[in-house]
């Protein structure tokens, strides 16, 4: 199976399984927690617990299904709490929680959906040893994510960050729950440790390169296709690895902080092209995802194991 | 042991792990998610994890002393939520969590000790199916929590509450996690089924009955003893089972959603009084806390057991 019929498929499986238990929500604050989610999205994260449990034992997919769904809840639960503290009124297409509600639902909403994330790996078909580790790991990648969010709000109270604090940044922003989907599928297959290491660390590292490409998604991208304003990072003076690699080469971007006229963004994206920044953030993109492509060699052989070498080369040539 | 002597002790050994845990944090939302934690507190919860791991299986209260501490965490965590929910700029004496920091540093502080709440479940000296229940256990209290926040905060726009809604917003406000406290350290201490639902009920009535014995503690007690101001919720317009019942017989409470003197207060309290309200409270409560002892009443006698029954009593004499 090619890549983009596999996400296709775990794509479905996962709408189905949020669908039955989120889509017939009867309280109020059950149909704010289910907004999201419905909305739809990649179900990226899914599709790496799935992968990274067959590719230590062959066909436990399924058997890790529920903790696919929890690290997607997880997920959700992040964008909910984000989108408060961001103020975005938008995302997937549909107003935000706290805009469609109000902030008090949003906290409760995301609150919910982060207690239905453990209850559902609880529910895995795995020995209570592993269900046990992986709810620790679910929840060390928790602390992760809160202390990335938080040194990202810092980000733009400064302006003398540095290229390795926005790496550690979004090694637990966003790398922390990509490498606790790989860990976790590994852990609930019965994988040893030495896989699990492998796993989450192939995790953390493509999850890395995964917010480098949006970042860089952010400014190439067109509208239609993103589903977002194109360069909003840059608009709203957010500190990205394009705008640290720009500093560094004596462009600073801040004076770009208000908002921007097409042409004025194709000029800007041409002067970070000759100025060599694309190609060096493109560059730390792809080093991660080799990083995270070669640890995962360790593991023997399997169709799971090349989809997840081939996730890793996605997750940096995606377009949206 | 008699009862305070017992909950001195507890106390103790709560505010040392905790001194422990959270005593020393370098990052800032550390600081903020160990703040409300180490402004103190009478730490009910985990006394009774700790009695109901003992009342199961004697000696067994110190290999529950990390899921006591992860109760404990978890009030913590809905307190400072709430807080931001209701806009209270004190609690404890100190600053609330958002007041000190800021809104979106206080959601990411909760985030932090709900994750670390199921981690400290993970570490407790217990079987690993025992873990996994105890952590299912958790999860549901935790959503129950949130839908009694909801239900709570959606009181505030009506007129037409009934005594029965305002009896399950308690139950899932207050009771699901005395409940959750009592049923997770019976499962944990090898409580069978029959034991642990009789623990997870006792904990349950007893924490309603609790919650409205703090209702009353809002209007009798002085600031001095309780720490806030007197009929706060009064004047604030909460619907609590006071102004439930006063509108019952007629006294719609309503009236005095405004600033009070404290002969206004006392004239108030005087006309609840002759009106039967106050008594007609106490009685709910007291019920509650019978219901909560009858229960508790299956398992053989032990010190133990004999302090859960004390503590009942406890929660409806208390006077702050």
């Amino acid at each position: 199976m090619d890549l983009m019929e596999y996400l296709d498929s775990t794509q479905k499986q996962v709408d189905r399984m949020i669908d039955r238990f989120f889509g017939d929500e009867f309280l109020e604050l059950g149909k704010a927690s289910a907004h999201l989610l419905l909305a739809g999205g990649k179900r990226l994260r899914p599709a790496v617990v799935m992968l990274a449990a067959d590719a230590v034992k062959r066909g436990s997919s399924d058997e890790v299904m529920p903790a696919a769904l929890a690290l997607e809840l997880t997920h959700s639960f992040t964008l909910i709490h984000d989108d408060i503290m961001d103020s975005d009124a938008f995302r997937r297409g549909v107003p935000t929680v706290h805009t469609k509600w109000d902030e008090p639902t949003a906290i409760l909403a995301g609150d919910v959906l982060y207690a239905r994330a453990f209850e559902f790996i609880s529910i895995a078909e795995a020995s209570d040893n592993a269900k046990v580790r992986a709810i620790s790991m679910l929840a060390a990648a928790c602390v992760e994510i809160c202390n990335g969010q938080h040194m990202d709000m810092s980000f733009e109270k400064r302006n003398d960050v540095t290229v390795g604090e926005y790496l550690e940044m979004v090694s637990k922003k966003t790398g922390a729950l990509y490498a606790a989907s790989a860990g976790i599928g590994s852990i609930l297959a019965g994988g040893n440790a030495v896989k699990t290491h492998a796993l989450y660390h192939y995790g953390l590292y493509t999850g890395m390169a995964f917010q480098i490409q949006d970042d860089l998604i952010d400014i190439m991208t067109t509208p239609e296709k993103s589903g977002k304003d194109r360069a909003s990072d840059i608009r709203e003076g957010k500190q990205t690895l394009i705008t640290l690699k720009a500093k560094e080469k004596g462009l600073d971007l801040s004076e770009y902080r208000r908002e921007l006229t097409d042409k004025e963004i194709d000029e800007l994206i041409e002067r970070l092209a000759s100025l060599g920044v694309i190609r060096e953030v493109r560059d730390t993109a792809l080093e991660l995802v080799e990083k995270g492509k070669e640890i995962v060699s360790i593991l023997p052989d399997s169709e799971a194991k090349r989809l997840l070498i081939d996730i890793g080369d996605y997750f940096v040539t995606r377009g949206y």
